[in-house]
């Protein structure tokens, strides 16, 4: 059976695996999501693996599939074998996930980082779908991870490792980050860092008297978003910090692979312009010969927490734009 | 009449434009140099499209040319239709060098930056010969620039502006660049960023007593070099910082572009094991989970000076390796 049969006379299966939860859905080959289930992460490995099996037993058997491709995006470093070699939130190490999969179900399977699953989402049929020059996506959650469509492909590098974009250094010596380096783009822009940004301004008392912050325990960056919506000045000095030193990432990033568009995603993303206009404005100021190039407008994601799970359905399916 | 007609029958000519000279060969398929000529840089726009024609024109006639392929390697910001959008040290602004020369000489030009090409001519025939995942490469001179080969091609990004590996932010806040930034990979690690720190460390005689830097006026990154290569601790110490400078910015570039190899090029590399050795270290230290991967190696160029003639004559012919 030629993969490209399937992939045009059969929805694809997508999974996006991420430290806490699984998302797994049907998806049609303009990246529709004909349906959708979600379980917890098992922190167990094997039953984690057991899992997504009967996820993609389920759907096959509740839609009457013979046969179908399966793409999965997993919270991790994943080479080009898809093995999943090192996961910070998963137990996986070298773990041959996509030979694993492919023996007990029987289907073609691929597997990619979930940024990079994501972006390849946006890319299709999201934010990036009239960017055929190709788009950058860094998803600003809890970490920060990234994806990087050029020429039409998703890039992989030689290992497959390729857009680990929270881990490009921007402040040499800065905040420790969980990689164990310091001054990662992860340690200054993204759920984590803006929690602790604002644990660190309420301990110093550095935010304007009577913010919101101040009463507020163990601070996390959800908490930083919605005291920033409703009109909190401290909070939106500690979010418009944060924002301007992904402008600073995202700088970097243009710099070094001149994408035809920025999107940003992940869950702090909800902050909207709060942390976008900052970001844009820092990203403007340090673009190398702003005035004499075109500039990727930075564009925030359209597909939400879908992304990851179209993208990889897709990009098992070998679908393209 | 086919390019690749063209390629495969007569040796190709490549230009290599740089702030201060140009080199013009005449190169055969196998990236070997049949004859090269070198002239001052001519300050002028137009002197300086001219003597390339003339430079063209007389490897053609010498050698009984009657057709070949032309490649050129600018420095300076170069856009898909070769267009020269910016270059800080010639003052093409938007110049439409491509075109221009296919004009006026007849033949198929391509247009490059310069260290794209230098990486291109290292990947195909120099220290990255053996690299078919990909090699990134900085050369490190006066300033630093970059040129990255992903899956067999050269990555040039949306517009052609790619690869600006000089201008990554590695902390930000630090040193100016002559691009306006401060703390770019430039700022930190380059001939002219040794130069400044040694300068710096004299006024605050931060260096060791009887470092001979003491004595010398208005000091450069050449300057530094020769003094610890003779065994200055003063020299090697400044030297060295360049070095974990320029890991930082390896192993954030590593991060982000996963290529099989890092090729280090530039005058700067004079110094050896001197600049390489701390750079390693501080790559090593700063590159994500380097126990689960595979660590790219950092090798210095191997073709010299004439990376950047090479790599222009062989994209110019359309060879691949």
């Amino acid at each position: 059976m030629a993969d490209d049969e399937v992939a045009d006379a059969v929805p694809a299966i997508g999974l996006d695996i991420g430290g806490t939860k699984i998302v797994a859905a049907l998806v049609d080959r303009d990246g529709a999501i004909l349906v959708e289930r979600r379980v917890e992460t098992p922190v167990d490995g094997e039953r984690r693996t057991a899992e997504l099996i009967a996820l993609v037993d389920g759907l096959c058997k509740e839609h009457d599939l013979h046969t179908t491709t399966v793409g999965v995006g997993a919270a991790g470093l994943v080479d080009l074998d898809g093995v999943v070699r090192y996961a910070p939130n998963l137990d996986w190490r070298d773990y041959p996930l996509r030979r694993l999969l492919e023996s007990e179900l029987g289907l073609p399977v691929r597997v990619e980082n979930d940024a990079a699953a994501a972006a390849w989402g946006e890319y299709v049929v999201g934010a990036g779908r009239d960017a055929a020059g190709g788009a950058l996506m860094l998803t600003v959650g809890t970490g920060v991870g990234g994806g990087l469509v050029t020429e039409g492909r998703l890039a992989r590098g030689a290992h497959g490792l390729a857009a680990e974009f929270g881990h490009i250094i921007i402040a040499e010596g800065g905040p420790r980050c969980p990689c164990g380096n310091r001054g990662c783009l992860e340690a200054l822009s993204s759920g984590t860092a803006i929690g602790r940004a604002a644990r660190e301004a309420v301990a110093a008392r550095t935010l304007p008297e009577g913010s919101v912050l101040y009463d507020v325990d163990d601070l996390s960056g959800t908490d930083v978003t919605v005291a920033a919506q409703a009109g909190d000045a401290g909070a939106h000095a500690v979010l418009t910090e944060a924002g301007r030193w992904l402008g600073v990432g995202i700088a970097s990033l243009v710099n070094s692979l001149d994408p035809e568009v920025v999107i940003v995603g992940g869950g702090v993303i909800d902050a909207g312009a709060l942390l976008l206009e900052p970001a844009t404005e820092a990203y403007h100021e340090r673009l190398v010969a702003r005035e004499h190039r075109s500039v990727p407008p930075v564009v925030a994601a359209s597909l939400g927490d879908h992304a990851g799970v179209i993208g990889a359905a897709l990009l098992g399916a070998g679908a393209r734009s």
